[in-house]
C-alpha cells in the first residue's frame, strides 16, 4: 500500500481516483449472445450452459422438490444465522415504506402520490465457489415486501447441475420459487428479453462479474431497468487515535480479500495508528485463505494522513466511498458531514461485514463514486411511484386561467384549449 | 386513426406496442462531440455553438444583468401565472420530503436513513420556438428544495445570441442563477465532463430532441446519472358514456401538438363515445396552428372500444402511459387498479394540461413503455439516501455469531474475522 503524510488538497483529486479499469470491450460478445437467445430461446440459453457452465441443463427451473432438498442439506446453525439476518433485513426495509398523504395545492386541486411494485423483477445472484445466499436476502426481501408480482431468480449450475443449498434455502425462506438454473450473460439476455420458460422482466438487480455487468448494460438497450452501474467492491475507514488498530486491520481485510480489485483506503488523523495498523494487517494477513487476492487489493490501497477529522470527512466525501467506517469515538458528531457514501458504520463495533450480512442495511451499494449521484438497493428500488392529480370544477376555474396564459406562452394553444373548453362549459352551465 | 372494436386479448400485445422508432445510430457523431469537448473545453462548445446555433458566443454564462432585463420584458400576466405555478409546484413536492426513524433491528443494532442532497446538477431546457419555461419549474424547484449545492442550467441562444425571457424569469423565480448559452450535445458534453467555465455534474435532467437522448445515454458512460430515459410524450385516455367528447378530444389534441410521433391512445366502452369524439377533433383540429404536427400524430393512434371499464384499464396497465386520463365519472373506484402510469388526471376537470403547467405535479415522466419500471421527476430524484448503522457492544455480542456463521459459510474468512476479533476483545474486557 501507499502511504502519504498530509497532502495538499491539490493531490486530493489523484488520491480519490479510482484506478482506470482495463476497458475491455465485452459488448460484441454480449449483443451476440443476446441476439442467439432472442432468436433462439431456451434452446439459446441451453447452448451457452452448456458451453460456459460445462452441464447439460434441459429444463432450468428448479423443482420444489430441489428445494426441499437444498433445505435438509443446510446445517441448522446456518439456518438459524440466516433467520436472524432475513428478520433485521426485513425489520429494517419494511420501515421504507411510506404512505403520502394528498396535498390541495389550491382550492378544488389535489394532488398525491401513490406506490405501485415493479411488476417482474429479476434477481441474478453469482455461482462460483462462495456461493452468494446473502444477496438473495439483500435483493428478494425488499422484493417480497414491495409485493411484485413475479420475483424470478437466476443462478448458474455448478457442473454437476446443482444450486448451492444455502441459495435456495434463503430463496424459499423469503418467498422465492421461480428459480433458473440459468447464469452469466445468458441469464441477462433472457431475464430482459424473456425466453419459452423464462419471463422478460421489468428490471434486473444483482451482482456479477464483468460479463454479467456488461450484460446489464445492454439491457438497458432492451427497455429494461438495471438496479445500478457496478463496479469493484471498496471501503474507506477513517480512524484517529481512539481506534483500534486490530479492529480496522480487519476491516480493511474484509474489503481486501472480496477481489484483487477491490479498493481499501484508511484516513487517519494518527500517524502512529497507521503504521499499527499495517502492522496489524500483516499479523491477520498470514492466516487468511484468501490471502493472495488481498495482498493484490492492499496493493492498491491508500494510506492517507490528514490533519483533523474535518479534513478526512471532506476527502471522503469527495472519493464516495461505498462503504465508509467511522471507527472512532466521537463518530456520530461528524454524521452530518457526510454527503457521499453508500453505507455508513458508526463507532468501532459496527464493522462492514455486519451490514453485509445482517444488521438490517442492504448490502448492494453504489461503488465506484456512484454514491455521489445513486442510493444502494432498498424497498424503493422495487417500486414506482405515480402521481394523481383531481380538479374539480372550482378548482379548474381558479386555476385554468394560469394554464392558458403559460400554454399561450409555450404556443402550445390545443393545450390552452383544453382548458378553455372545460372553463367555456362551466361558464355555459 | 385506427379503430378496434372489441380485440381479443391476443391482439392486446400488438395494440400495446410502440411504434419502432428509426433506430438512427447518432453514437459516433456524440462521441466525437463528447471527445471535442473534453479536450479543447469552451473552445470546443463555443465552435459547435457556432455551426449548430449559428451564433458566437464568447462568455457562455449569462449575466445577472441579462437576467434582470428578461424578468422586465415578461408581461406581468405571464409571471403572475408562472408564479401561480411556481406554488403549486413547491407545494407539492415540499411534502415529499420525509425524515425516516431509527429502526432498532435488534437490541443494539441500531438501522436508519437519512438523505442528502446530489451535490451537482445540470439542467436542460431546450430552445427552438416554444420556449419551455414549465420545464424550469418542473426541475428546477424540487432541486432547489433538496438543496442541491449547484444547480446549472444550459438552454441554447437564439440566433441573436439571447435567451427567451420566461426562462430567464422562471429560473430567477425559482433562485437559478448558473445559466449558459449553451445547448444540443454539446451541452450534455459539457456537463458530463465539464469545461473552464461549466461544471462538470453529477446528474443530468431535462428533455432534448434525438441528439440530446442521445448525448444524455452517453454521458452514462462518463459516470453521470439521467433522470430517466427518453421517447416520444404519450396520452391514454380512458372514457365511457359519461365522458363528455369535447374534453376527450381536447385532450387528446394537446398531446398530438407536441410532436409527430406523439402517441394518442383513447379507450372506450362505447363506441358512439368514440365517434363523438372524432368528429370532435375534426371540429377542434381546424383551429390549431399545430394542426399538422397533430395530424401526423393521429395518423398513428388508436381509438379502442372495449367491454368494460376493468378492461381499459388492463390494457392501459399493459401499455404503461407516460399519461392517463379517466375522464368518466366513476374514476376514483378504479385507482386501485391503475399499476403503470406516469401521471394520472382523475375526472372530467383534470386535464394534462393541468399537470404539463401548474396542478403541483411534476411534467417529467416516463414515456415508452418506462412507466412500468420508472417514476417521474419528483424530490427523490436530486438526493440520495445514506444507510447507517450503529452497533454497540452488546449488539455485536448478539448478532456477531450469526454473521461469523454466515461469513464462514460464504467462504470469506476476513468477513468473519472482523467479528471474531471484537467479540474476543470483548470477551477479554
Amino acid at each position: 500500500m501507499k502511504t502519504y503524510l498530509n497532502p495538499s488538497k491539490e493531490k486530493w483529486e489523484q488520491l480519490t481516483k479510482r484506478p482506470e479499469l482495463k476497458a475491455q470491450d465485452l459488448n460484441e460478445l454480449v449483443a451476440s449472445i443476446f441476439q442467439t437467445v432472442e432468436k433462439l430461446g431456451d434452446a439459446g440459453v441451453r447452448g451457452y450452459t452448456t458451453r460456459f457452465d460445462q452441464v447439460e441443463i434441459f429444463d432450468p427451473k428448479v423443482t420444489s422438490q430441489e428445494i426441499d432438498q437444498a433445505c435438509d442439506l443446510v446445517p441448522q446453525k446456518l439456518k438459524d444465522a440466516i433467520e436472524t439476518a432475513e428478520k433485521n433485513i426485513r425489520r429494517f426495509h419494511t420501515t421504507q415504506a411510506i404512505t403520502e398523504t394528498t396535498v390541495e395545492t389550491q382550492n378544488g386541486v389535489k394532488c398525491w402520490r401513490e406506490t405501485r411494485a415493479i411488476e417482474k423483477v429479476g434477481l441474478y445472484i453469482p455461482g462460483g465457489t462462495a456461493p452468494l445466499f446473502s444477496t438473495v436476502l439483500m435483493l428478494g426481501i425488499p422484493a417480497q415486501i414491495a409485493g411484485c408480482d413475479r420475483i424470478v431468480l437466476c443462478t448458474p449450475p455448478s457442473k454437476d447441475g446443482s444450486i448451492n443449498p444455502a441459495i435456495l434455502f434463503a430463496a424459499q425462506l423469503v418467498g422465492i420459487t421461480e428459480i433458473y438454473k440459468v447464469g452469466g450473460v445468458q441469464a441477462i439476455a433472457a431475464l430482459a428479453q424473456g425466453t419459452e420458460s423464462i419471463p422478460k422482466v421489468d428490471k434486473i438487480f444483482g451482482p456479477g462479474n464483468q460479463y454479467v455487468t456488461a450484460a446489464k448494460s445492454f439491457a438497458l438497450t432492451k427497455g429494461v431497468a438495471i438496479d445500478m452501474p457496478a463496479g469493484p467492491s471498496e471501503v474507506l475507514v477513517i480512524a484517529d487515535e481512539t481506534s483500534d488498530p486490530s479492529f480496522v486491520a480487519a476491516d480493511l481485510l474484509s474489503q481486501a480479500e472480496h477481489g484483487a480489485d477491490s479498493q481499501v483506503i484508511l484516513l487517519s488523523t494518527s500517524e502512529i495508528m497507521l503504521n499499527r495498523v499495517q502492522t496489524e494487517i500483516e499479523v491477520q494477513l498470514a492466516s487468511l485463505p484468501r490471502m493472495e487476492i488481498a495482498i493484490d487489493a492492499l496493493n492498491n490501497s491508500s494510506f492517507i494522513q490528514l490533519e483533523t477529522l474535518q479534513e478526512c470527512l471532506e476527502l471522503s466525501n469527495k472519493y464516495a466511498p461505498e462503504h465508509l467506517i467511522l471507527a472512532f469515538d466521537s463518530a456520530k458528531e461528524f454524521i452530518t458531514q457526510i454527503t457521499n457514501a453508500g453505507s455508513v458504520f458508526i463507532g468501532k463495533y459496527s464493522c462492514e461485514s455486519a451490514g453485509d450480512y445482517a444488521s438490517g442495511t442492504n448490502h448492494t451499494l453504489p461503488t465506484n463514486g456512484y454514491a455521489r449521484n445513486y442510493s444502494g438497493v432498498s424497498l424503493d428500488s422495487f417500486i414506482k411511484k405515480i402521481t394523481f392529480q383531481e380538479l374539480s370544477a372550482s378548482g379548474i376555474q381558479t386555476l385554468g386561467p394560469a394554464i392558458e396564459i403559460m400554454a399561450e406562452a409555450e404556443q402550445l394553444i390545443a393545450h390552452k384549449n383544453a382548458v378553455s373548453i372545460r372553463l367555456k362549459a362551466l361558464a355555459n352551465a
